[in-house]
């Protein structure tokens, strides 16, 4: 089944090591290659550890298009690593922005089980590793913006309705003044496409954890409420329109001859509308969430195991959305 | 095969009987009904004839999207009536706008054929008819513009390459002072959609039949002409939007859940160009040209015997279309 409205909570913490310059001034590569060290030998050999160096540009690509890793992260390739645990919840970039970036994502709506998890792998690390830390301001990192809790809650939702009836701008812009920050699918400085909207803590400074979780919590109900709403509103004023549009979006990605990633992404999204309103039957359609990745450029390539054009991803692009959609749609008038 | 630029030739005559007044003055309806039984005294029987009183509104609209008979005859419905030959080349018009309308269409590049088949019935009418001719002016028609040899010759031409590089309109205004009108798939009053556009004379006065033919054919030729050029160049500089073009119109066709007739139109047409080129592979590709008249709002109602809302037609139409259209698009990357 497709998630709804939630589509995954994360908790993101920030952490940095007391004796070592921001990785943006890390010159000193052996120190750099300490961390990673480090965090090898108290997370264990159940991980999987990457030295970034190792990889090739378009194996990084890949994990960057999976989430797994940061664009800044890649910026510092030189000295950067990551680690993940067997399930996947759990990574941990080493030389992102700060020394450490300790992440859990799981899927569904709950902070709180996230915080756990990421808690229990932090408190390791405070064990064993001095980390930079002041009793006035609390967790220091790189950037001003996340001293102190070095905690974002983020919770990813899928908004089609509150996108269509127009109502986004004006909630962003109130979600705003009310300390929460909306961004896209792929973090900082993406925009929103595909109806998808990240939405987490502005500030980490003058708050606990717990605060920040309770406060990312109570507003991210109270948008799914108003998304709940704008979808029945839709459904009894438009439900011909959007059974139209989640079919049309199917016509094309099944028989595009080329397409961008950006449009694929609109129209796996107006589909997925359809889908997760049951308007429209589809057989299998965790393949829809499984495409918003596998259609990315570093992933067709390495599912073709070619190197592809800009030109020629367009192409190939649309023959992968195809092979893995065609026939998938159950039509009934 | 689909025609790849002409579609149809048609040359109309428009003629009157001397000592009748115009349709649009004809109250006396057995004078009306009297025009009718002298074509049919003429005609004979093979041919097939109609009185529009005896036909339901559905039936009129059924012949107006077949382009059989005209808008203007079904307002003249009390006194109207048509006859068709057995092969269906030549109609007769009766009480439109002038009491008799003669036509003959056929399929692709021959004016002079058209002219040659309705002629010989025309001199069939003239012999037995008194018809309404000055020696002055030549045939008296209900309307000016028609007044001399009450002759409209006209070529229905398919042109998507000068339509999508954007130089139909200054090739409309060069045309139109050569005296040369462009209209749309419906006649009169019509816009040009899905490419189509319907090219003839624009005086009747002054010039002699073999003079309008000839006019007409020698600029269909360089339209011909230039469009055959613009698709060169648009294959050679981009075959594939080409062919994305088509083939998103063909996944659309096949995938809405509701459509217009007009959108329809623009669809197929996109559709059409690909295979005319030979860019894209169609089973059986007649039926394209069968759906321009079967998706009209007439013809849908009749093929499901049912009548349809506006709402329950845009339904229909996009069931009909993918009834007739899936699995015809043969892919091939």
């Amino acid at each position: 089944m497709l998630s709804s409205i939630v589509i995954s909570s994360r908790i993101r913490l920030a952490r940095n090591l007391y004796d070592l310059p921001f990785p943006n001034k890390l010159c000193d590569f052996e120190s750099a290659s300490n961390v990673s060290k480090a965090i090898f030998e108290i997370l264990g050999e159940d991980y999987e550890y990457r030295r970034l160096k190792n990889l090739s540009n378009n194996q990084c690509l890949l994990l960057l298009e999976s989430h797994e890793i940061s664009k800044e992260l890649i910026g510092n390739k030189d000295i950067a690593g990551y680690a993940k645990s067997p399930d996947g919840q759990i990574t941990i970039m080493i030389n992102e922005e700060d020394h450490l970036r300790e992440q859990c994502i799981i899927k569904g709506f709950d902070l709180k089980r996230c915080y756990e998890k990421i808690s229990k792998i932090d408190d390791m690390i405070l064990d064993r590793i001095d980390i930079a830390f002041s009793k006035e301001l609390g967790f220091l990192t790189s950037c001003p913006t996340n001293v102190g809790t070095g905690m974002r809650a983020s919770v990813m939702l899928f908004l089609p309705a509150l996108t269509l009836n127009g109502a986004m701008k004006q909630l962003i812009e109130s979600l705003n003044q009310n300390g929460i920050t909306v961004r896209g699918l792929f973090g900082e400085d993406s925009s929103c496409s595909g109806y998808f909207y990240q939405i987490s803590n502005k500030y980490t400074l003058g708050l606990s954890e717990e605060d920040i979780i309770e406060m990312v919590e109570k507003n991210v109900k109270k948008i799914i409420e108003m998304e709940e709403t704008a979808r029945k509103t839709l459904q009894s004023v438009n439900e011909s329109v959007i059974i139209d549009m989640s079919y049309r979006a199917y016509g094309i990605l099944t028989n595009s001859y080329t397409i961008s990633t950006e449009e694929c992404l609109q129209l796996l999204s107006k589909l997925r509308f359809g889908i997760v309103l049951g308007l429209v039957k589809f057989k299998n359609p965790s393949i829809i969430d499984e495409l918003y990745t596998n259609i990315e450029p570093a992933h067709l390539m390495d599912y073709y195991s070619l190197e592809l054009s800009p030109k020629e991803q367009g192409i190939f692009r649309a023959k992968y959305i195809y092979e893995n959609l065609e026939n998938k749609l159950i039509k009934g008038v």
